[in-house]
């Protein structure tokens, strides 16, 4: 592999230069790293044939902000060489005028194909599907098959992966091309067909869809409608896309912040900004219930500062150990071993964890703090460690359960929101503990 | 789809029946929602062939739970029925003296390709690649190449995508099987190759193998030795795992979390525990500098106690702005948009984007603070959110970078220990910011 040239990208002649010396891939790492107006720029220099293969390895993102940097003419050509999948995409990120324009302007075969993509919801497998696929017959003989297969396969998205249907056009089985040249050419195609590969409906989640891929290692899934006709296949190429923007989406929640979408360096200091303000803004008015519980307490706190030497340790604590519930429980129910109608078992576990945890803590911690601190406060923080511990664990648990059967995403609600309200719960603990054993 | 059984298990007997009726993929799920010992128990009940397509599909770790529970001669037969790269893996689990037992055992040629993937560094592009591909040569016909395909098709692993070499069995090209099936057979395989394809080198990393298949778009990468000579495939499933392995481990990181590697029901509770544990006491003893900065602080403290009231916000805001920060970065190097290199530009700008977010938090809060608690508290608050903010976001984004540059995986110190860091320190400014505007 060469190594890519990095920005910033003082000199753009130099660049255009490299850009007709690298394959299609280089091209595209390149141009994600540009900002909008360099990125047009060079993408129009690209010979005809290099800039629609370039173009079809760009995300929906980045071929949208490309496309209007770009003629007419050349949208239009580039739009219809796309798969119908990858254009259904495409149209999500566009305005809905452009979209009615563009498609208009396809052709016919295209235009329905797509129109059709566009019908399904939104992350569903028919929204992510290719109608471009090869069936074969159940009563076909293998060789017709293999016929069949060579007179599609130039307009096909894959042949490698082939339902076979009867007559009316309902999946009765699937057959790999592998299993197709390997078998008696007088064989029929039921006779080798696997009969028990999964299928799914067009309404059906597209995260699931991705997991049945990688879960069963198969290159495609048939996707089938209502009657059990098939419609269109899922392929691993796609599945793998849908996991990394699955899982890209999971992991910026849990770190407080919008997914970018776009490569680092070619997004700006505003837009990034903008993309966190809103998670900060929401934590900071949902941690103004810290202050509100302090000021509850402030007649103990004046009578023990001590006391708050310790509030940044037991609340941090707590929410790291809510943190750590929370982003197992949303990992188990992307990866479906947990579900909403868990929910009691899962929190009888986690607060048990938690509890576990928390007394762990305590006893090491014991004697440290009595012997720079005292006995009083010793046990009151070592007490309120088990008590924000088990509490942080059952609140990490519960918040991305109940926000699934609200229909919310469980990585919106955890670790960050989680700790705030571990942080605001906690502190009344502490200091119920405190005035309870100092009594105060 | 159907609706799959799930956990607990009351009735034994009613599952063992239900496993016949289900196709591999749903025995393979129900098993990992058992635990160990029903686990070995049902699988022993399952026909020959269906055993071993169902051990086929569960990960190295369950793999190898379940042989602990089975005969030697079981043992064996299905570990020498497995592919060499999944082999590898499994074998990366057992304890070395099972291990070699098992490969002296093996046939003499499925021997001498596991030995040689294990040769290989773990997590390297060699350790996971499949052995078992079919190569073409550049000078074939095409005829020629389609009849070493099927003679060879039984044995290999995918024949779909296949690398050229020439008669030195150095890569010069790939083709993929439709390219074959679709061309003229008189044609040589070199006249209708792709040139320009990628080959990693055999030790280079899983996941940048991994990211280069998704970016490609392609179903598999040609690995190469220091001589270029193509030595193994690395395939789309294989990437498929290594990116939900990799992506697993960085998510539960972000959470202060070690991944389970196994289903959350057929974890026990004090395997959760440990899980957990060591991460949460390390994160307590970075904690204990919070008190430490707070005891230095203490008279500053007694003089103002309103001071204490923000402290969680204070330190909860600066968290969560380190955690946006540190999240960002390390998904933008898993992706390669970031490298260490970048280390000044990207510090420049994450502190540009903290000193904007925080100064839109401080404008926002300053007056209703002011009317809540007085001028002197809003001018400190609002201070320290704007240097606290800004110092977050530094130490958000540095601490990744710098973690890689040690060699360390940048999820390890990403949001937990950022914010455990900016607790400490954010106290410090906060307090200075109090003495300085206070008088104290």
């Amino acid at each position: 592999m060469t190594e890519p040239l990095r920005p910033p990208f003082e000199d753009l002649r130099t660049l255009r230069e490299e850009l007709t010396q690298l394959d299609v891939l280089g091209v595209a790492e390149r141009l994600g790293w540009l900002q909008e107006a360099e990125r047009a720029k060079l993408f129009r220099l690209l010979p005809k044939n290099k800039a629609l293969e370039v173009f079809q390895l760009l995300d929906a993102a980045h071929q949208e902000e490309l496309l209007s940097g770009l003629r007419d003419e050349q949208v239009l050509r580039l739009v219809q060489e796309m798969d119908p999948d990858d254009r259904a995409r495409l149209f999500d990120e566009m305005p809905a005028m452009v979209v009615r324009r563009l498609l208009a302007q396809l052709s016919p075969r295209e235009r329905s194909m797509t129109a059709r993509l566009l019908g399904y919801e939104e992350e569903s497998a028919g929204r992510i599907m290719t109608p471009k696929f090869v069936r074969v017959l159940q009563t076909q003989t293998v060789e017709d098959a293999m016929d069949r297969v060579r007179r599609r396969a130039a307009a096909a998205e894959t042949i490698y992966f082939l339902p076979v249907t009867d007559d009316e056009l309902r999946l009765v089985g699937t057959v790999e091309l592998k299993d197709l040249l390997l078998a008696d050419p007088h064989a029929t195609v039921g006779e080798i067909m696997k009969e028990d590969t999964r299928a799914v409906r067009v309404d059906e989640d597209q995260e699931k869809v991705a997991r049945l891929i990688q879960a069963a290692d198969v290159l495609a899934v048939p996707v089938i409608d209502s009657e059990g006709r098939v419609v269109g296949l899922v392929t691993v190429d796609d599945a793998m896309d849908v996991l990394g923007a699955e899982e890209g989406e999971d992991l910026a929640r849990t770190g407080a912040a919008e997914p970018l979408g776009r490569p680092y360096f070619s997004a700006s200091i505003f837009y990034i900004a903008r993309s966190r303000m809103v998670w900060l803004l929401l934590l900071v008015v949902a941690a103004t219930l810290t202050v509100q519980v302090l000021s509850t307490f402030e007649t103990t706190l004046e009578a023990a500062v001590g006391l708050a030497l310790f509030i940044p340790l037991l609340i941090g604590t707590g929410g790291n150990a809510g943190a750590q519930s929370a982003t197992t429980i949303v990992r188990s129910m992307a990866l479906d071993d947990v579900r909403p109608a868990d929910l009691l078992r899962v929190i009888a576990r986690e607060s048990r964890v938690g509890f576990l945890l928390g007394a762990f803590l305590a006893l090491l911690g014991y004697v440290p703090v009595w012997l720079l601190f005292g006995q009083d406060l010793a046990t009151v923080v070592t007490l309120s460690v088990v008590a924000i511990c088990t509490l942080a664990s059952l609140v990490g648990s519960l918040m991305p359960l109940l926000a699934r059967r609200f229909g919310v995403d469980p990585a919106v609600v955890s670790a960050p929101f989680v700790t705030t309200i571990v942080d605001a719960t906690g502190l009344v603990v502490y200091f119920l503990i405190a005035q309870a054993v100092m009594g105060l």
